[in-house]
């Protein structure tokens, strides 16, 4: 496998909070990085700023002929219909990968729409942050981070250990692979269900006087209750059945805990917090290393 | 109102983390600090370090007797017995006060215990950390942080304004002032209910690989999921009520999103995101102030 080197021109569609930080990480490392993005503003910002070279708010036939590596930052459905309108320009040989949180409702449909000789390896990078746009990318918050690889039948072992190489020179702590709907039932569990959490936590109570009283859990619990309601509705739709199901199960052992309150069954409640201590531990250890 | 003077005595009953953050605070402003706990090692220790100035393992009469205020950071039903046991040797004048995360259920009885001249005045540091000790004390996870003074009828102007002045000296944010029942109401929702969200978050999945693919996210509703079931059952069992409302109101939220998901309302799930973002909003203004 040829290593990832520094004449490959990459090209990121959609230049927001990820875009941005895979721009710069890229950069650093000597890339050039071009890039395409609704906004004639945020291209002016990042060319003067150095985090890319150049870059079009049209599907510039140019930039995209010259690509070696597309990075996809697009929400779910706009992803799609980007490959849908523009996907013929893409030159053969040409690898794309993406950030999209869910993958079964569109890896499949991605790579059916692509041209021979044009390949799509899936990747979610594990990291965000609260605010969006390029003007608050930064690329450190990829490091002590999991990169996920989500490859399908389809994809080629040359693609899925670019993508893998991709995620190391990201600098992202952990790289692994998973298939679509193992992903996706992950992320239910993990990001979409956490979110959800906060949510919920967040509107349930409109006392106005809680944060003169709140201590660092409940700001712990609440930060990711600062949501984008458009991108965040769309993930949530697009995984609904698995995300049904991790819902189901925290609810089903959130009731449990209810109820030993309620029975003041102390040990029950103590046993489950035992397990609880018990596998947050393990998870500490883990990210330490 | 006389300022608390460095000629004051401190006593801490326990000197676990909180116990140990408050005599670190306490010595740093040149206040004389003593402490009785279960363990001759961190009386050692809290000497050898500068933490203490003396302490002992047993009720110490001279101690107790020379104490000027005296700080309580024991389990709620260990704080009761100890007062029953030698409330007498407390002397008039002394003020005290403690650390206990609910209130309704002790300070009652407490303050019925005390003999004239001797006054409980209760309060609540919203700080801590997901391990215990004296070792682990450091005061600093006092800056930042709220306090909450929480008087009853039984209680004297002159006993709450130290109280406040107290939590100032500690170096608290902000300090407020909450009845015992609202205190418990509010300690219920921002505090044991995100301690339940995450225990049942944490054993809600079985899965050994969720280390590897986590996000920011999940770390963070998932750090208070290290929990001491020993302090924290009892802290859940003796604000039962205000809990199990607490936690059916969240439940009835989560489960309003639940549906929005199950039925595709994407209108109103991106309502109750609005929603979230803009209460956590305010949260974190106020935060920085």
């Amino acid at each position: 496998m040829k290593k990832i080197d520094t004449s490959k021109k990459f090209l990121i569609i959609g230049l927001g909070l990820l875009g941005g930080c895979y721009a710069k990480a890229l950069k650093k490392k000597g890339f050039s990085v071009a890039a395409i993005t609704r906004e004639q503003a945020d291209i002016d910002y990042a060319v003067a700023e150095g985090i890319i070279d150049k870059g079009s708010v049209t599907p510039d036939r140019e930039l995209i002929e010259e690509a070696d590596i597309m990075v996809f930052a697009l929400y779910p459905h706009t992803f799609v219909e980007w490959i849908r309108e523009y996907g013929e320009l893409i030159k053969e040989g040409c690898v794309l990968t993406d950030v999209t949180g869910v993958k079964g409702c569109i890896v499949y449909e991605i790579q059916s729409m692509l041209k021979p000789g044009v390949e799509f390896i899936a990747a979610h990078p594990m990291a965000g942050r609260e605010v969006s746009g390029v003007r608050n990318s930064d690329e450190s918050i990829f490091h002590g981070a999991n990169y996920i690889v989500v490859p399908t039948d389809k994809n080629t072992f040359g693609a899925i250990e670019l993508c893998k190489e991709l995620g190391q020179l990201l600098g992202f702590a952990r790289v692994s692979v998973l298939n679509p709907e193992k992903h996706d039932e992950m992320i239910a569990f993990l990001s979409q269900l956490t979110h959800c959490i906060a949510v919920s936590l967040m509107c349930a109570n409109d006392n106005p006087g809680l944060v003169f009283y709140t201590g660092d859990s409940f700001r712990d619990l609440t930060r990711i209750a600062n949501i984008n309601d458009e991108m965040w509705s769309e993930l949530f739709l697009a995984n609904r059945e698995a995300l049904l199901k991790e819902m189901e199960k925290y609810r089903n052992t959130f009731d449990k805990l209810y109820n030993c309150v309620k029975n003041n069954d102390r040990e029950e409640m103590r046993s489950m917090m035992r397990i609880s201590t018990e596998r947050r531990g393990e998870f500490n250890k883990k990210n330490r290393e």
